[in-house]
């Protein structure tokens, strides 16, 4: 038995998230069905992040145990062409360490949100970026991301049915540029609470168009109550973008 | 009866291409209708770009005439609003002169075309980009782009279907940059030949997996022979960047 560890990137669109559930098709699953085709072996595959519905990945990282021996090449050419036309694909593979754990070892994840701000529809980046009319005021946004950088507890920005011991965190960067109509949010922390990104950029979202102040913003990281949080921000503008060891 | 000019932006995919066509959606045919369902009136819209089926547009100049008085931001939002779901989006209007022509005044086109070379299949940029497994001599590649640079007979390049009176063009600009596993290149010119850009792209990457050595190149450019060009790059990697006037 070998430990494998695969980098795979996703359009989460069709999918109702990473991790198996009953009522749909998850990432997880094709990829156990198409490690199957391949190799005639139930596996499990343990991902580093457990993304929504609707939420892709530039690169997520996942472990998994393999009796048979399996040439890289083969493995990448045959596990691909088993997901078939949907939109999950298996960047690299790497035998790793027994005790890998594609989850908990996890030192740092980069999450990245688009925000596509401007008055007309989507077109090209349908499902891809968060469309947000109202001008945004992006001297606000900053403000507000500067003061959830550092150590927190992050109870406002949790789903109720997180599961994580702590709601404290430390989030090493929350950066946001912006490039034309584009908006590009940046998080990086060793682990985040279920639906924090989304929440924090619900949040960030409400200092941009002036929905909150300032004062609003950090009453509601400091209630550390979710009914202070604002509306998550959807789910296709969030991209898993790194997982680093 | 006043002239208008839109900027519109599109997804490809789904459309029979720009023109209007018996047998499937255009892009022509979605705006004339969703400009019909918001004023009444059947407008002919003529655009700077007859695009392919599958090539996309950031930025396609069109105009059209209407008789109705309109305000622009009425006028974005409920045309918009008529294109329903469809990838097709009016980006900006500008009343303009009566003798404005979006295909025959522009003085300058700007396309791009994305290529991934990676083993694994598309996930984010399906339908995006072309896909190529070989890895690819960029070096080649640029040293082809040189050549076409600068005002040749184009005729290797041109569709049979084409209507253009001459073949020869001026390209100012045939440039190719790479990112990763992304590369991306850059035609300019007043006007193209139908399917000149993905022709010179086949071309081009017949070079990038040595198919082809510069030799080949140059007597496939000299030979003004449709029958020596390299098979055409697939629509879906095909971008009408920008048309200025």
């Amino acid at each position: 038995m070998k430990r494998y560890k695969i980098k795979i990137e996703y359009d989460g669109t069709p999918f109702v998230g990473w991790q198996f559930q009953k009522n749909g098709l998850s990432i997880q699953k094709v990829l156990q069905d198409a490690i199957f085709s391949f190799s005639q072996e139930r596996v499990v595959v343990i991902g580093a992040g457990r993304t929504d519905s609707g939420v892709h990945a530039l690169k997520q990282i996942a472990h998994f145990d393999l009796k048979k021996k399996i040439k890289k090449k083969n493995f990448l050419r045959g596990v691909n062409q088993y997901i078939g036309n949907r939109p999950v694909t298996i960047l690299s593979i790497q035998k790793t360490k027994k005790n890998f754990h594609a989850r908990f070892d996890a030192k740092k994840r980069t999450y990245q949100y688009i925000i596509i701000n401007r008055q007309s529809p989507l077109a090209l980046q349908k499902n891809k970026a968060w469309h947000i009319r109202k001008k945004l005021n992006i001297q606000a946004m900053k403000k507000g991301a500067k003061l959830l950088r550092g150590t927190h507890d992050f109870s406002t920005f949790r789903a109720a049915s997180c599961g994580a011991k702590s709601p404290i965190k430390t989030l090493k960067k929350a950066s946001i540029k912006k490039n034309l109509d584009k908006v590009i949010l940046k998080f990086i922390s060793k682990s985040f609470l279920q639906q924090q990104v989304r929440s924090m950029v619900g949040c960030i979202k409400y200092l941009g168009d002036e929905t909150w102040n300032l004062a609003d913003f950090k009453s509601a990281l400091k209630s550390k109550s979710r009914s202070k949080c604002a509306p998550p921000a959807p789910a296709c503008g969030l991209y898993l973008k790194n997982v680093s060891y």
